[in-house]
């Protein structure tokens, strides 16, 4: 008997839609059997009171997806379905993640991955990627090569012989979506059968990515020049990554005399490799930039990493890194298949901003306003009531300075009660590595990059009433 | 005996940087020993008749980078330098890769992975664009939410409820920088000793993410309804790659009942996964989309991939994934902290490019260009003089077709003799992993969304000559 399928003429969804659906629920549920043979479209289409072509859409949806099967000139059949064990339904949506027990409105965010974003020269951006999709057009629709747009990656070369005295070819530039992404290529690429030695303070987020990477870390302990290559020789490590023109979070410069000593340590093995992150090198204040540790380089062991997060925007994702010709045939080889992950607007544009010289300016211009808004820290701070008990270090580059209070207040005290009274800081034992020694007691980091106007002087004013 | 340093008071490079190279040259070479006390300021000032600020900046730059030693009321001292055995110099740069033997000139390229960028809403685009720079400003510059801008993702699930029948909530989502990106981290959320099956043919890319990512694959071949699920149970895989709503290259849809299978291997898994990329679901001419396999996942085992990169362009680099409810625990425990691989800038504008309706329209439009593309195609093969010997498979959807030719040409004599004749196409063979048995002889795949006007017709001409 020809089953009926109560069909709205009226309603939103097509006629051919409704049928679908109800054959395909009847399919799926067996009321319509494996092999069962369909009505014809005509006998359907009369019983059913709609067009034969309602029908033939429907049926021809169906059989597309495998739920009947058209044989010519004999009609449609019920495909039999292996019946799965009805599966339990999937979990229900959790509720919604509870909100934070009151916690006091933040007033003052010293924390340190804030920039200042009013400072980004939008109306030059604005203009320069118009100007591209104006001129590229259908260009910038094509894929860019894997390592990146030439025309990125020849600034980038420019830029790095200019400012940070290192010479590149653009055929070792690789242009990337952040330094976490080029680390997920740099572990697939120097292997993750590899120990990577990791400063300790750090980044937190390092060891995450070494981890999830499937990599081993080794924390290595710092001294007053930074890394200890007694702990990195003492250790197994395989390659190690550093911060050596201004640590993090600590601010320590790596000396000369260090950085000769790590390179050697490098040139001992048949196969080390330093993975220099050069991160905010564009924000030192009391001279000039510290050149890079590739530049004394000459073994090829220094894979040097830099992004444009803190200099133009961490929105941006726009990171690269330059690779010793060493390593370029293994590149290629094993990585070099992966698309670039960077949009070629973005590229297009960061290119046109380096080569007409907005960069360098916006750079000039933004780290005065960087200096003058530590200077303004440090002097609220040297006026406060807390000056006789506030030691600040690492303040002559950067975008955080770190703070050491005496007195009975631990980090973590300190870091409440400035919480208490709307300014969130960040405590110094959170970017020590589980199971480290020795922490400095009752030290954070002040950030004062996004802190304009009187806002810093603001701030210190609740931090004398939160620790005074 | 104090040093002489020859000063250029001319030169472009100021008097302060020539006396701090000239020194750390001194230092680095040894002909200032370590330990070794410098000429007061004063003194050397004198001696070289320049100001004491010029001594100034270069004792403090190199001070800064770790040269020397700045004592308080006693001067500066040479740091010893450990001296690292004279290293090896780096490797001349390679000479440039030879051009490749006088190739004859691609005037036609049918390879699969263009696009066709003339149809992309430029105009539209910008003006989007434009708006984003403009009403959000300085909240562009911002970082966006690990799992993507929460307007994006909320974009993305209405599409997939209207047009792919997926019901997910924008927690689910995870917005990355294209499909391998996102291939990354799925390898790392599911694991690397877990045995991946992938469909044999299939993209030869996906073998190299897994591998560099370092899992295991095994290859599954395909019969007419698609993956093997007997292969399938056979292999020791705990998640399967699949294209089921239209297989690349082979064009095969997997019709329901195996994709119940496939569910239902996966169900008997305590931890088996589906990872269904659904990368050209927009683009089929016969009937309505096939619906993704998603659809039926009602155990939450299936992981549903899709890209911009086909719909609007390669170059934008804009992919997502839905992660199943059971899994987002453990995507936020362990890769919650990585950093949102694509741009804001990007992220807002397409989110108001589908919030606008702009999407929709680019696609149907596009589908309409692409399908009059492949009937012009389809309609000058037949026509040619080798529509008795050319037999043409999976041209019901996506931006190619597979065209099989009788007769004594291997598939490698086809592919040479249409690149003599100025067209590039690619054998199927090329899809097949390493070790594969049943390859089709002699079949091509022509793609046909990069060729408009008359390109097609003249394509086919000389592929004519070519195979003739």
């Amino acid at each position: 008997m020809m089953r009926t399928y109560p069909l709205d003429a009226g309603a939103k969804t097509p006629l051919y839609e409704q049928l679908y659906r109800a054959i395909r629920q009847d399919i799926m549920s067996g009321a319509l059997a494996g092999g069962q043979r369909m009505p014809s479209k005509r006998r359907l289409a009369a019983h059913l009171e709609v067009s034969q072509s309602t029908i033939e859409t429907a049926y021809g949806q169906l059989a597309a997806e495998g739920y009947l099967l058209a044989k010519p000139r004999s009609g449609y059949f019920v495909q039999s379905m292996e019946r799965a064990a009805p599966a339990a339904p999937e979990a229900p949506a959790p509720v919604a993640a509870p909100a934070a027990p009151d916690a006091p409105a933040v007033a003052f965010d010293l924390r340190t991955n804030r920039v200042d974003t009013d400072g980004f020269p939008f109306a030059t951006w604005a203009k320069l990627l118009r100007g591209e999709l104006t001129c590229r057009a259908s260009q910038l629709l094509d894929a860019v090569p894997p390592q990146g747009a030439p025309e990125l990656r020849a600034q980038i070369c420019e830029y790095l012989a200019e400012f940070r005295g290192i010479r590149a070819r653009p055929e070792q530039v690789v242009v990337g979506a952040g330094s976490e992404y080029l680390l997920m290529l740099l572990i697939q690429l120097l292997g993750r059968e590899r120990v990577y030695a990791l400063e300790n303070p750090g980044y937190p987020q390092l060891r995450r990515v070494f981890c999830a990477g499937g990599a081993q870390v080794a924390p290595i302990g710092l001294d007053g020049s930074g890394l200890r290559v007694d702990a990195l020789r003492r250790s197994r490590a395989g390659a190690v990554y550093l911060t050596p023109s201004h640590h993090f979070p600590l601010g320590v410069v790596m000396p000369a005399a260090r950085r000769l000593e790590v390179l050697q340590w490098a040139a001992e093995g048949q196969d080390r490799y330093i993975l220099e992150d050069d991160y905010d090198s564009e924000f030192r204040y009391a001279s000039r930039p510290i050149p890079a540790m590739k530049q004394l380089d000459h073994a090829g062991r220094v894979i040097y990493l830099n992004t444009f997060a803190k200099s133009l925007a961490p929105s941006l994702r726009i990171g690269y890194m330059v690779l010793p010709e060493r390593l370029l045939p293994a590149y290629r080889e094993t990585l070099g298949f992966y698309a670039s992950t960077v949009p070629s607007f973005e590229q297009y544009t960061l290119a046109r901003f380096l080569q007409s010289g907005s960069f360098e300016r916006h750079v000039a211009r933004i780290r005065n306003r960087y200096k003058s808004r530590r200077d303004r820290l440090l002097a609220a701070l040297q006026r406060s009531t807390l000056a006789g008990r506030l030691h600040v270090t690492g303040a002559e580059a950067g975008l955080h300075l770190l703070a050491r209070l005496d007195g009975p207040l631990s980090e973590a005290q300190m870091v409440a009660r400035a919480a208490q009274c709307g300014v969130r800081v960040a405590g110094l034992s959170g970017y020590y590595l589980p199971g480290s020694e020795a922490c400095p007691p009752a030290t954070v980091l002040l950030g004062y990059a996004g802190l304009a106007g009187d806002a810093l002087e603001q701030a210190v004013a609740a931090l004398e009433t939160a620790w005074g």
